[in-house]
């Protein structure tokens, strides 16, 4: 009753993430709906973003320039590092627009369930960028789960190894506006060791 | 910080119905993650249901043929059209597999606040295929809102003048699975009016 072509294009929109079969049909009969301005606008934002966008060689971040608009950015600090995941990592970081410093994407996290080694991310370029010598600090801004602990771990191991003094993580501890009430043990605990005194 | 190809992109994405900005971000980052193998596949398909899809011109119906498979096929009782409101509509009919007439899809519904008229929906086309002669019976399955009733009953009247002897709707009751107590003051006595004597 559907045709092929159109077949084709619900199962590959059905495979993006946060929609499903349900939700790609509907997303196909909006897009056929509005063939004459949407589709082919989505059309060319899906070449231009391919033939243009590029991975950063240096951080690894996803931008039409390489180096990267951060990476080339003369007035941020060379000497600190971010680590973080993803780039969309980097976004959630950069909206917060209290970080000056470089950033460096490991494009994954360690996992034995799914077969992720320190072979299959970008490892091996930020241990280049830190024999450089003018990094003093690398902060690890990896997710608070078993992986993102396990792949801190392993990196500020490494990174003792090559010489690198500093390295912090992200504070843990009561998120603005949460209730100490619906807050897990976990986080409470942590919040509760690394409590500050009252200015 | 994002750059202006990407930026569209997402934005493009964002405006797609079930997604948001930042179900929009997370579909362009996958894509940029794939784009050796679903970022092409997805705009090949794209393309290709722009260039090959047609709105048929007897039902509307949207396929890679015009009359649609649908249309053409001559094992479907031709006297009956099935009125319905989209080709979404028409889908989850045909998944019933117990329908086996014909469709005629309006592409809308009358409404007053969206500034729906008989005049944008495919009344005319309708009304042509009924004065053939050929037709028997019209089905109005449009939707159980107020919309959706206006619209079965400007249909109803205006069918009768042309001449149309039986014009039905679907039924109204308890849903298969339905439990009485969780169910609307309406639909119940709607099914309780049209309660059927037991076997």
């Amino acid at each position: 009753m559907i045709s092929d072509e159109l077949k084709n294009l619900i199962q590959l929109l059905s495979k993006l993430p946060g929609l499903g079969p349900r939700s790609g049909k509907r997303v196909a009969l909006h897009l056929l709906q509005k063939r004459t301005t949407i589709l082919p606008a989505l059309t060319d934002a899906l070449q231009v973003v391919n033939q243009t966008i590029k991975n950063c060689t240096i951080c690894g971040n996803l931008d039409s320039q390489d180096p990267c608009a951060l990476c080339s950015d003369s007035r941020r600090d060379f000497s600190l590092i971010c680590v973080v995941e993803s780039v969309a990592d980097l976004w959630a970081l950069e909206r917060t627009a209290s970080y000056k410093g470089h950033y460096h994407i490991l494009g994954g996290i360690l996992s034995a369930l799914d077969g992720v080694g320190p072979d299959d991310l970008n490892f091996s370029s930020l241990f280049k960028r830190c024999q450089k010598g003018n990094v003093t600090e690398i902060i690890l801004a990896l997710n608070a789960t078993v992986e993102g602990q396990t792949t801190s771990h392993y990196l500020s191991e490494r990174l003792k190894e090559i010489g690198i003094q500093q390295i912090s993580s992200l504070a843990r501890g009561v998120p603005i506006g949460g209730e100490l009430d619906y807050l897990d043990e976990g986080t409470l605990s942590a919040a509760l060791m690394s409590r500050r005194e009252v200015g």
